[in-house]
């Protein structure tokens, strides 16, 4: 019997650990013992600050196994937590993943998932030290945490943003949410530019590099974009109590976004304020500082969308007309 | 309404967190950002080495609620993260948690597991640095990382026992096995010192500060008993290339085990070699440096039960009148 028809439960948990623990380090002078002992053990860079985050991504909740590949679903279970190290302004090391996988699942499935992890992680050199494979009653669910660094001067706080600021994103917004409206529509593959919209839902790219080198050149406040830029720009202003204004017609929208926007009775705007899940960066960062930063070539993107002002002034949204109305924080809120 | 009877879909996501994240930090010198940010944001030790581990707890595979309250379950979840963590002879500082929740489950369930866990972090000085909050189709899902430090040379690997060492363990070995039996039968409020089995089962104690005293004072490899005694010895002896023999006689078993273990038809030398769960620690250690080690109160029984060999030796099982037969492995192994 091979791999591909074998089912987890003639494999058993110790031989399907052995088939994913090769090829899980990519940048070993920060390694001491990875996956094997009863925790991993790793060398911190001396003088950096330590980043962790983590994430569950849950069946039928955050992916649907019909729209996905296992392949898909691993690089994009590792990618949203890259994001969030790099919305810190720093560099990810290191990911430990538990996964509770129903047992009749087939081995290929799993080995296809860690498969798409393992590529994401060789991408940008990050480590997978750990984890913990368990059986599941009912649905997949994947844990993923990363850890990460930051030299303590590029640190990235929401709180940090001041008024006369400039408000920055990398890349384009509002792909991603329009890529599930077609996932949930089905036979997307007829529609034009669908394939590039769907793929940047099922496979965002997180702006890993972007994230310390944009720190480096003297940002004040980031988040990455997983809520849609409404939502972000609203804990930005928040915590760094401030208001912010955005103009709607500067939001950078991709013209395969344009086109499509509209068969779902939205305006690619829309997408592009309250879309979820672009994992792109938004930013705060002085004018003058902002020319440095065009110069570079950050291998993304820079758009100004807005700029952030007193808070007594509230967060709003500025059309291209001069019409002005407060931007109110819509993203996903779990249990609701 | 109050917390008491409210749903978790009533209250919504980000006031659920504003609820948990009280009371997080207990050791506040180490943290420079803790739950609110992308990511959490810490400080390492200066020289020393960093240790992660992770748990993923699924319903109805490692815990059932109709027989562990929130509150135990809480406990139980951090508690066995932080053993693995002193099982490397290192100290835990952070943990983040991740849970996905059922909708209905009232808003006091979520609290009140919460405050378990925020129990077992105090008592041990660790910090709940971050986590993520979403809803589960099915059953309730945990995932707990935990980071610690070690200093180099206390570091405690698998690989470390050398022949002619001793193999000792702390506290009593099989309670927690033979607690979980209890708790399968139903009624077990019936039996005389089923009590203190079934607590040692639902709330096991970690071993937090026993760990690094004992790397400390010299032990040269170490692992948490969470698969049972013969599961963990045969670990360390594959990882360090030696036999080992254990004297069934000298597994120090509770009074409370050897009056109820007949019950089930087993002794209680087998719940000491085979039953899981219990989070003592197994370590090896020479005959000079235990002579050392004995003389310092640690707060935990330490009984010598049996030593290194020669690796052509194997793992052996010695009963009191010298019969000797291979002593194997016998863990829990998922999705078999």
């Amino acid at each position: 019997m091979d791999g591909g028809t074998m089912k987890l439960e003639q494999l058993g948990e110790f031989a399907l650990i052995d088939l994913i623990k090769q090829d899980t380090i990519n940048k070993a002078e920060s390694v001491v013992i990875g996956i094997g002992d009863d925790a991993a053990v790793l060398k911190p860079t001396p003088g950096s600050l330590q980043l962790v985050t983590t994430d569950m991504l849950v069946e039928k909740v955050h992916f649907d196994l019909s729209t996905s590949s296992a392949w898909q679903l691993g690089y994009k279970a590792i990618g949203v937590n890259l994001s969030d190290i790099a919305a810190m302004g720093g560099v990810p090391n290191h990911v430990v993943i538990s996964i509770a996988v129903p047992k009749h699942l087939p081995v290929d499935f799993v080995v296809s998932l860690y498969d798409g992890m393992k590529e994401i992680c060789r991408e940008f050199g990050v480590n997978i030290v750990g984890g913990d494979t368990v059986s599941s009653p009912h649905g997949l669910v994947i844990n993923v945490t990363v850890l990460g660094e930051v030299e303590p001067d590029k640190l990235q706080r929401r709180s940090g943003a001041s008024a006369g600021e400039l408000i920055v994103v990398t890349g384009t917004l509002g792909d991603s949410s329009c890529g599930l409206d077609l996932l949930m529509l089905g036979e997307w593959q007829n529609y034009k530019f669908a394939s590039s919209l769907v793929t940047k839902h099922l496979m965002p790219r997180p702006q890993v590099l972007q994230g310390p080198q944009i720190a480096t050149l003297g940002s004040t406040s980031m988040n990455d974009i997983s809520d849609g830029l409404a939502s972000e720009v609203n804990e930005i202003a928040h915590a760094s109590s401030v208001g912010m204004r955005i103009y709607s017609h500067q939001i950078p929208l991709s013209p395969e976004l344009q086109a499509t926007a509209p068969m779902f009775g939205k305006t690619a705007v829309e997408y592009g304020l309250y879309g979820g899940e672009d994992y792109q960066l938004v930013f705060t960062i002085t004018p003058d500082q902002f020319k440095v930063l065009a110069q570079v070539d950050i291998a993304a993107r820079l758009t100004v969308v807005g700029e952030v002002t007193d808070q007594s002034l509230g967060v709003q949204l500025v059309t291209e007309d001069g019409c002005t109305s407060p931007l109110e924080a819509k993203g996903y809120n779990h249990f609701r």
